[in-house]
């Protein structure tokens, strides 16, 4: 398996960003798009837009991210190109082996609907950085950490890969993330409940926002999405706990195809296609 | 073997190229470093960079371009990812599989230098599409062309690798190869000539232009640089003109570690590692 992912430093790197940050980021999206598949990563390559007037420094920066990415999934760096641009652009391309691959088509009606983390951090850290909202210092601490060193499950996609018969991750948000799989997959989702992380209702009612909105329309999370057989469920939990993750149950598939809702029956409301986009 | 290889606009796509001709250009850069080391590439992925306000067309002709690049070196389009950057940004990751690679080490002293193409179109080209030079419309069209459409070599790549004993192609020009494969290798190249295609002479005269710096510090020429055991010569002669490619001498490796030079004995002049960088 080969999957690129280009960050680019206007849309991709948040004001608060350090080049070193910059670069595990860059990283970091495609090794959470393997987690998403069950697939290990192997080895990486990295092609580099550098703005004229880069100092040695900041080219020092890049590569101390790109050896903390290697040094954390114990991957190899194994080529490269760089070249001169407008703004920073990182290029990663990512290497790995794999018999089989969770894909975006596979879940069926009655699956349960899945998710490896809580949403509602990333946008709210986001909005900090920008200095477009407030936060006490410890949500704010933990809001930013999640924009700037984030965490892709790479152990708990690959202990869930047996299990799931459909799987993303939610680098463009949940919501985009549900209608995604539901097409792939020809079925539609019944949502419970959007899984917020802590913190996240306060804060999005002290700026006024919605906290259903944020954990819904944000991105760039790199939590697994996915679907897993109702028998396996227990199977599921377990591995993933035994790779010091956990399994949340949001919702179900049902045969609506394209139907994503939240709730049910009457006071069920429709989840818009949106999210986080780069070209819109 | 995985290579990348970005193409930016600003250093990479002159006046006159269509997004069509760029988006080819990316995926021949790639397959010329492929056939300079004698593997036949199977699949590529590209990462693109659009500008905002990109047009549906304008996709549209990036894509007729990678079509292009598929079927004239039968290719596999297997991935992608689209962002939005400052201008445009064409990243191509090639993947291949050889048992052999030819590498820039392994030319030992005596072997013969040869290349697989003529030099100075391309920058005559460059400066042509960038009206800084003039030319009469038959020079002009074959300078242009070799710009907008570069025809890496890569069957006579292919059937070259089982001779020669180190190559490169010529991405950053002449000179820049041969100091490049010299310290690889840790030997000196005596060269006897500059192999100039046609009409630079002319072209270089009329324009007041040097026509040695031309061939020897262009760039993108996507001629393969490359050493050769004098016993294998006719070999290898053969091979590249059943590949309906040729093969030129133009010197001889030397036990004088990366002292590059142009002619021989007293009259011997030194070729400046110099050549078209991005980052100068």
């Amino acid at each position: 398996m080969v999957k690129v992912d280009m960050l680019v430093e206007g849309t991709d790197v948040p004001q608060g960003m350090s080049y070193r940050q910059a670069a595990r980021k860059a990283v970091a999206a495609c090794v959470s798009d393997f987690a998403s598949k069950g697939v290990r990563p192997d080895s990486f390559l990295v092609s580099l837009g550098l703005r004229s007037g880069t100092t040695e420094r900041q080219v020092g920066q890049l590569a101390q991210g790109f050896k903390d990415a290697a040094k954390q999934w114990n991957l190899k760096l194994v080529g490269g190109d760089t070249n001169e641009a407008k703004e920073l652009v990182i290029d990663c391309t990512m290497v790995g082996y794999a018999n089989r691959i969770v894909e975006r088509r596979g879940a069926k009606p009655g699956d349960l609907l899945v998710v490896t983390g809580r949403f509602g951090l990333q946008p709210a850290g986001l909005a900090i950085l920008m200095r477009k909202a407030k936060a006490d210092p410890s949500f704010r601490a933990r809001a930013t950490d999640s924009v700037l060193n984030p965490e892709p499950k790479l152990n708990v996609g690959i202990a869930l890969a047996k299990y799931l018969t459909s799987a993303m991750d939610s680098s463009d948000g949940l919501a985009r993330s549900l209608h995604t799989l539901a097409r792939a997959s020809s079925v539609g989702f019944e949502v419970s409940t959007v899984p917020l992380a802590g913190g996240v209702r306060k804060f999005a009612k002290a700026n006024g926002l919605s906290a259903e909105e944020l954990g819904l329309d944000g991105g760039e999370e790199y939590v697994i999405v996915g679907t897993v057989g109702a028998r396996n469920l227990s199977a599921a939990s377990r591995a993933a706990r035994k790779a010091r993750g956990g399994l949340l149950v949001i919702g179900r598939a049902t045969e609506q195809e394209d139907r994503v809702i939240l709730g049910s029956g009457d006071s069920a409301v429709p989840i818009a296609d949106e999210g986080w986009t780069h070209l819109s």
